[in-house]
């Protein structure tokens, strides 16, 4: 493949893979990757066989995409609230096992209508928000929505779930202890609010990579949810939760020009790396765009869409870096630098190569 | 379509696709359409009927696939340094009117050595940094190094070009007219000192879409390359050389939940609205990802991969703003947009629609 191009090594992601597999069952909780991470089924595969008891998509076309390939156990992290995108989810409901997220009496309530029509019975599963303010029913409304729908007889409620991440009391922390703790805490608590009501809730969900050995401690939680851990970045070193040694993906670049000593550009920019994850944004400080692998005092400061922009440091300047040369970053966030690309390199332990599609790359639906 | 998708307006597009046309024309410059925007071959073709001489690609594997669907007058703004695809270059040359940009001796010497011993001339242009600190040799070595590369018998210097768009004096700026004219007047006076060494300087080719109608007015520019004029955007507008009315291209989505007054979360994130104009920079002081169309006091400040969240202000909390419902929002940055969507849907006059596939999205090579 030329450059730029993503390069996975399959040793350190099945490291990476077997790790959580490991942790999520000395935790006593069900792991259920999200699979928004990397996007193939291949590797959707490869969690499942290591343990995975399912997997987490957030969009429906992610769904059917990876049912094609064979994957019968799939939660929609996701309000699916528009009438065609319904009429597809429950058709894929009746092929395999299926789970859809619900948050409000709105989403619910399409659903359900749509669910009775065909005379089907849809488990879902309810969002809340703890902090992140994103989707998610309000905490603090949470207990009585649960209700209403639990009252709802084509859907059947087989738990609630939140995603928080990083957060802790609505602010970004690297302090991922008490915020996993707090996470866990939070959902349990509800959880025994709602069964007060008579109400089962067989699983309580959370998860990300950076809290999740700490929420899965929390007693009473059952699930976890990760995705960035199959391939760790640099922002999951950043938090702590993995190391230069298990990032399993890079960006492989060509320097295209050294116009000036203190300047190298490479051939990848904001469509190569993604920039959702900028520079100096707190907590994380993370410096530039991507950690140039193997070189210090190398610092990816620029991007324009097609272009990137090193600065040379004094340390580095000696070394002999021209056009024709090529470097290997690690970029901030993997999930979304995925994305940007049709296809991958996979590098296998025996020195084999493959060159795998991504296939749910840009599946928006 | 299911949301979230991208919505072209055909006639809007066209008519940014002729006062281009017009503005180049007035001012006696060809244009040569940077591609990078839309990716489709298709609206190309319809910036070539209107009237530009060519294309301009910035990559090699975008060159490809416009040569595959008719275009045969192409300009890659971009170094090319690996031998693989300096391969792939010299026959597409033989097969097109091709230029390929050239930076340094380096990037000159390896394709006039593999052009040498294909037995080949390559036509180039040599890119002049005029204060972005990108590709381009430095504005001052820029002399010789042009006479340097016209003495290679394999070569044929066509010309210079430059990129630069909102920047003076290397820093971002709004005055667009003092930007332009700098840019031009540095570009005719190194063309000016090129052709005193006896070297014929045919073409001297500036850009952007921001600059565009000041530069081409700079007596002695002969080209300009504007990419983003064909949709235009929120960054364009926020630049005044376009109005609202202009904007061709908008993010349909679908309002997934309400979970309280103040907060609307939409089915579209990072993954779905680039995020390399990020909110509040300088010069442009955008505020939020996009703006909503059709709504005050509705403000996009927040995105996730897949989630985009709207703060309700109290002007539009009166709204009747539900999950299922549509809104259209104009992105900041349309080109790095339309490449995170695998097709967009164009909507013509007549009321007619079609998908069409984003054919280069993804084309990093």
């Amino acid at each position: 493949m030329e450059t730029p191009h993503i390069v996975i090594d399959a040793g350190i992601m099945a490291n990476n893979i077997n790790k959580m597999a490991q942790a999520a069952m000395d935790a006593g909780v069900k792991l259920r990757p999200h699979v928004k991470t990397h996007k193939m089924p291949s590797i959707a595969l490869k969690q499942l066989q290591a343990g995975a008891s399912g997997i987490t998509v957030a969009k429906l076309s992610e769904a059917e995409l990876m049912a094609k390939h064979g994957i019968t156990d799939i939660f929609i992290a996701y309000p699916i609230v528009s009438p065609g995108k319904i009429d597809r989810l429950l058709r894929l409901s009746s092929q395999i096992k299926l789970i859809a997220g619900v948050d409000s009496m709105e989403s619910a309530t399409l659903l359900a209508e749509a669910a009775s029509q065909s005379a089907q019975v849809i488990s879902v599963r309810l969002e809340i928000d703890t902090g992140m303010r994103r989707t998610g029913v309000l905490y603090g409304e949470a207990v009585e929505l649960a209700e209403r729908i639990a009252a709802m007889p084509s859907l059947r409620l087989d738990g609630i779930y939140t995603y928080r991440g990083a957060l802790f009391n609505g602010k970004p922390t690297l302090d991922l202890k008490t915020a996993g703790e707090d996470e866990g805490r939070l959902m349990v608590d509800l959880a025994s609010r709602i069964r007060q009501r008579g109400i089962p809730i067989e699983e309580i969900s959370v998860g990300s990579t950076p809290t999740a050995r700490y929420v899965a401690g929390v007693t009473g939680i059952t699930e976890i949810r990760p995705g960035t851990y199959v391939f760790q970045d640099r922002m999951q070193a950043r938090y702590g939760v993995c190391s230069p040694e298990d990032w399993a993906a890079c960006v492989r670049v060509t320097v295209i020009s050294r116009p000036s000593a203190d300047l190298a550009i490479i051939d990848g920019g904001s469509k190569t790396f993604a920039t959702d994850i900028q520079p100096m944004v707190n907590p994380l400080q993370l410096e530039g765009f991507g950690k140039v692998l193997g070189w210090e005092d190398i610092h990816f400061e620029r991007v324009s869409e097609e272009h990137g922009m090193l600065r040379i440091g004094p340390a580095a300047q000696t070394g002999s870096l021209r056009a024709g040369d090529i470097l290997h970053i690690v970029p901030n966030h993997i999930c979304s630098t995925i994305n940007l690309h049709n296809e991958v390199l996979i590098r296998y332990e025996n020195g084999a190569e493959q060159v795998v599609s991504v296939l749910a790359r840009g599946l928006l639906e």
